[in-house]
């Protein structure tokens, strides 16, 4: 019925993967031809026809001990980074073979571990496969969700710290270069996270239609263990990441900036090494998974939708592969629109920074919306039925064109009015900087008051788009629109990424003592990357929100549940409890940053204090011990909040059943998604605040400054403690959400069948 | 069926009433013993036969200035305050005739104004009254609500203005009489409040009676708003004196403690007056009306339901009240426990007066559970049903007293939980002054974990609470367990009044220019009081909780919403965007505390700059323009607050219909009793951090201190933070959930006949 044929369909979604690998690799050689070698500067302009050594030179371009010391400090970054995330495997590692197990145990016990055929589901009068092999099923894309997931923020890593010094050394030659570098980098980072994400969902889908056959259904409740697999990797990921970043973010902070007032990322100060390769394993790694996650389980919420629909109904393999179709398109409209930042205009000055990445939003949306057109056009027929709780409701596919449309836009939305609340451009930021005037404590008042209000407009967008895509395609709709908001992933990955990239370039030319001109260009770039960096929280909350509330319906319809009554006793009680989970799990996040800030301050002030020579620059700091103290605390500390969301489901579903877990993930949802987004803008703004107030770019910010001044001490302190909020336990909520669905849609079958344990014999 | 007649009800109620008001009035009396007057002190040991000038002089006993100064003081700080409360009610007296005209108009248009009776809602086949005079009758209670929430407001502040000056005078003869005078003057608040609530209740049913006759139905239905005048004005009470109190608290600190170290209450500081002042604005008057507010309504939510129970159709008069019943056994119970305070043990030490405060808690309780026992054997049959969302459901009274003993446990419960986190005397309040090392950041983060994480504990206890009584009695079920965690309202009253006394007693010490010795005591009296503030606010938000809950389930049932289904989108956007009105009502106050705070910093620095001879004590500083800032900030910013959550109902049930205005409801509550929880013990928390490093009791709290030093220094950080998020933004919260459930109820014939405009017309 649809126009393009099942072969095409074949073909097009693996050739737009490769594309968008091919892409990523282009960009990484772009931006290797950056040498980092001094061997390299002294045949600088040499056959290789760059020639980057023999331009203008601005700033030192030809002191080759600078670019030795960069590529030293890189060296340890890297290091640092790679040695800590294998030490994060290892206990990941454990705790996903452990949880594999479980998932087998409790998928396998559904129907007694029997290799017997079973009736489907939903499919009444037909024999689907067994239950124990949709468990084992389960359990394999579990096990490749976390590893793909794995394998995308260990990669994006990798590039960042390949890119940091690289951007430094381009700093010399103005911030139009480096901004180009380190946009690249957050590029590779983008496309090779949303290809691959794409390319092995596919081939999996392909390997498992071998087994499955015509049993459709099980093959696409097999598959949402894709899902949690990778949300269960990006919650360790986020959460020992970000305590990891944020307990020597916070501790050098507070002893260098405060104390012994030193400049951020002074390589005197002991904890510098630790800070900056917490940004690659938290900002980097973390977000990678994160952002993969939200990807793979909307992804998974829609398929497995869309298997009990007339797509899978009727065998239609193209209109069942209108989400990663989408996704293809994605990538696509995303490499376009990569050009427009790198190679069909050039940044010239520090202000344009932040309207070129805008511009990547704005472009990438108005494209994709193009794109999205397209795709529904080709990939769907004109009429078609969605399933709608136990009945079949009819759409067309303009209708589904309009879900991912709203899913975009309402991205869109979110992404704008993050960057009005966060970037200091505006007058809310310049509000909260203007509060430091009169101390620390008003400083922070107006920063919590302003993440309070940027709630107000995402929450409208999303609730706008989950009544719109909702009335026309029921959960189907919702989690289409999720995609939609997804669509634009690469782009939206790769102004992410930047933004640690250029903070991590800016200690490097600290670190390296470079030339204080090297750094303000590096901050007007890092200060921008705040920005970015909240917009694309803001996606990912936004995102999260759509995908939780997608899974919830899927794992509704799973579970056999008809209505989930707030007016039930069963229900409410999950409703309250589910919204306390988010502080609870906060609590947790934050406590540990502080306790784990508390032990590096300790360290750094015994370091500063005993070390002779070292705030005169002549002894060398014990930059090691304090990798180890925000290692050890990440690994010990990232266990509790992670138990705490991963057995909440398996418990409430054991124990007290679906409608109470209904109940549970419904009050998550639409609490945690409020504190996600005023954490992360809160954080955000005090953080541009301090920039703000630094920079000194108007008259206004003048008169709070310079750096040192009583304004700029309250402004840091805010920025202190925006640190675990933004960083941490912020962005660590919307997996906590999405991935209480997804586990409950996972775990769905088992809950259905033996769950309720208490009420049964209560 | 019941033991008790309907006669024995008729005389029990009022007489306790009667009772419980002459007990506040021989307290008054005993207060007011302490003289004020330096003549009475004159003549002190003459015949009046108490000699308190008599016994051993501890701290210038005799110094008769001190007695006039004192004097003096409190006159300044009563004139103050009456004169804000009478422009506050101005203002709020036009919101509520405006709001008066509203309600008669809407629900009066539910049958077009006819004066004809109609079919019975619930009642099938029977006539009940036209809607017109319901709408009179709810308006008219709905005024009555408001002036007996201002008169307990008002009350309440005369009293501690009254009361204040006489501990600061009874300080000087040790802690335990300052202690018993403190405590009589919150008792006299606590009974006047709870009695007259009662009385006037009472008074309301049965002169509505006279009209009503056997309609029973339309009888209730137009007491509701009886409990949303109360809340009504408890909102602005709330909001306008939080707004005032902190505004002079932040700017009275940020100048005087922390840019010019001068002591808390310095009589130099211009901002002193004001701060005062808004202790009894705020935490007394606001606070009173918001109790009041919260008790009005569980009484009417439970009313409502009984009335459509088989009480109402069975005109059973005694099981009806038995609401109010429970609230007459409340007030003999908290008189004993009073009495275990006053006369019964003896405070002789500081360490004492925690412990007695607890022991108040425990007494009142172990108390009200026999008394609940004894009422539910005598009012209730042993056998009758409650209506459950269109079905009756057969209960026992031993079902009942459960009910409304699970209440009273819960809200012992979480006043202990409260009590732990917020005291300094345990590890958490201990640690966070300990984060204070390492300066006002990690103070702030170690505060903001600590909030989150004081949620858990009390939210399962609601959740247990509503889970037992729902599934015993259904919405009545809760709506008496609501009134049983509120039945020791009078004790709990006491002693949440208690602390703001106590506190202004330590300013008038102060400004007295009296010795330090005096200062220290009153400081423990008030360390103490910060501790059972908070305690107060855990019960007011947990009661706000089960009633918002109850008015809820009573709002449903009157608009006729059989399911409030989450799986519906109308449900699920009113549910999240429900959940977002805390964060957008919490934005509104706290950046008002924060701009008011700005004003009031900038002219007490112009005073302390311009007035020659003001730091030295020899210039007088110009008390009045602070009282002014104050006053016209609170007046200004309390309406776009006050605005938001009465318009919200009226807004979404018009355009969007009962099931969306249910999500609202739902989404409400169950997001912003996390927030209101965890606001007001942060705050706590952080009052009491500064607290135990000024007071230096133990080794630990020694290292930390002295006042001034760095630690200090960020403790009172911490300290101004929590201002509005414990005295402004957190207590307001639960009135938020409250009224606009209340509010939902009045209006629910409206919106089921009327609303949903928006989706009736797309």
């Amino acid at each position: 019925m649809a126009i393009l044929s099942a072969l095409a369909t074949e073909v097009l979604i693996p050739v737009a993967g490769v594309i968008g690998i091919a892409f990523a690799v282009v960009q990484w050689v772009l931006v290797s031809r950056v040498k980092l070698s001094p061997a390299a500067a002294a045949t600088g302009g040499s056959k290789n026809g760059y020639g980057d050594y023999l331009i203008e030179e601005e700033e030192g371009l030809n002191d080759h001990n600078v670019v030795v010391k960069c590529a030293e400090i890189q060296n340890a970054i890297s290091e640092g980074a790679t040695s800590f995330l294998f030490t994060e495997y290892q206990y990941v590692g454990i705790f996903m073979s452990i949880f594999a197990v479980v998932i087998f145990l409790f998928l396998g016990s559904v129907e007694g571990f029997s290799t017997k055929s079973q009736p489907c589901t939903y499919s009444k009068g037909k024999n689907c496969k067994p239950a124990l092999f949709t468990a084992l099923f389960s359990t394999a894309s579990f096990l490749l969700g976390a590893i793909t997931s794995l394998v995308s923020g260990f990669l994006g890593m990798k590039i960042a710290t390949f890119a940091n010094a690289r951007t430094t050394l381009e700093a010399r030659k103005g911030v139009g270069k480096a901004f180009i570098t380190a946009f690249r980098s957050g590029a590779v980072m983008g496309f090779l996270l949303a290809s691959s994400g794409l390319v092995v969902l596919y081939i999996t889908i392909n390997v498992f239609k071998l087994y499955y056959g015509d049993d459709w259904e099980g093959l696409f409740e097999s598959i949402t263990g894709y899902g949690l697999g990778g949300s269960s990797m990006a919650l360790f990921g986020r959460v020992g990441g970000g305590i990891y970043t944020k307990a020597a973010d916070v501790g050098a902070d507070l002893v260098g900036k405060v104390e012994r007032n030193i400049p951020e990322d002074d390589p005197r100060n002991p904890a510098v090494i630790a800070d900056n390769v917490g940004d690659n394993v938290g900002d980097i790694a973390g977000m990678g998974s994160d952002l993969f996650g939200s990807y793979a389980e909307s992804s998974c919420a829609a398929l497995v939708v869309a298997s009990i629909s007339s797509f899978g109904i009727n065998h239609d393999f193209t209109g069942m592969c209108y989400p990663l179709l989408v996704s293809s398109v994605g990538i696509i409209v995303c490499l376009i629109t990569t050009l427009f930042a790198t190679d069909f205009f050039e940044i010239k000055a520090v202000k344009e920074i932040e309207p070129a990445l805008k511009k990547q939003l704005i472009i990438s949306t108005a494209l994709m919306t193009v794109g999205i057109a397209i795709i529904s056009w080709l990939a769907l027929p004109a009429k078609f039925t969605i399933f709608n709780f136990g009945t079949q409701k009819e759409v067309s596919n303009w209708g589904l064109f309009f879900c991912v449309a709203i899913g975009l836009w309402a991205g869109l939305i979110i992404g704008f009015v993050t960057e009005y609340y966060t970037s200091n451009a505006y007058s809310p930021v310049q509000d909260v900087a203007d509060s430091c005037r009169t101390g620390a404590a008003t400083n922070v008042i107006f920063g919590l008051a302003l993440g309070y209000k940027s709630v107000i407009i995402p929450i409208f967008a999303i609730a706008v788009s989950i009544y719109v895509s909702f009335s026309i395609a029921a959960m189907y709709g919702i989690a289409v629109a999720a995609l939609g908001m997804l669509s634009t992933i690469a782009t939206g990955l790769a102004i992410d990424a930047y933004g640690p990239i250029s903070d991590n370039a800016g200690g490097i030319a600290e670190m390296a003592g470079m030339s204080h001109r090297i750094r303000e260009r590096t901050d007007a770039l890092d200060a921008a990357g705040n920005t970015t960096a909240a917009i694309g929280k803001g996606f990912a909350i936004g995102s999260a929100a759509l995908v939780s509330l997608a899974l919830f319906g899927a794992f509704v319809s799973r579970a056999g549940v008809k209505v989930v009554d707030v007016l039930s006793p069963k229900v409410f009680i999950g409703l309250i409890v589910g919204a306390m989970l988010p502080y609870w799990f906060s609590a947790m996040t934050m406590k540990s940053v502080g306790s784990a800030a508390l032990k590096m301050v300790e360290e750094v002030r015994r370091q500063f204090n005993t070390i002779p020579g070292l705030m005169e620059g002549t002894g060398k700091p014990d930059y090691a011990t304090c990798v180890k103290i925000s290692t050890d605390a990440s690994i010990k500390e990232m266990i509790p909040p992670g138990a705490l969301v991963m057995l909440t489901p398996l418990i409430v579903g054991t124990l007290f059943g679906v409608e109470t877990l209904s109940g549970v993930l419904a009050g998550a949802l639409v609490s945690g998604v409020q504190i996600a987004i005023s954490a992360s803008n809160t954080g955000g703004a005090w953080d541009n605040a301090k920039k703000y107030i630094e920079a000194g770019a108007s008259e206004h910010a003048r008169t709070l400054g310079p750096k040192g001044s009583d304004c700029h001490k309250a402004a840091v302190i805010g920025d202190t403690i925006g640190d675990p909020l933004k960083d941490t336990s912020g962005p660590s909520l919307n997996i906590l959400i999405k991935l209480m669905a997804v586990e409950s849609l996972v775990f769905a079958p088992f809950f259905a069948t033996h769950g309720g344990l208490l009420f049964k014999y209560l």
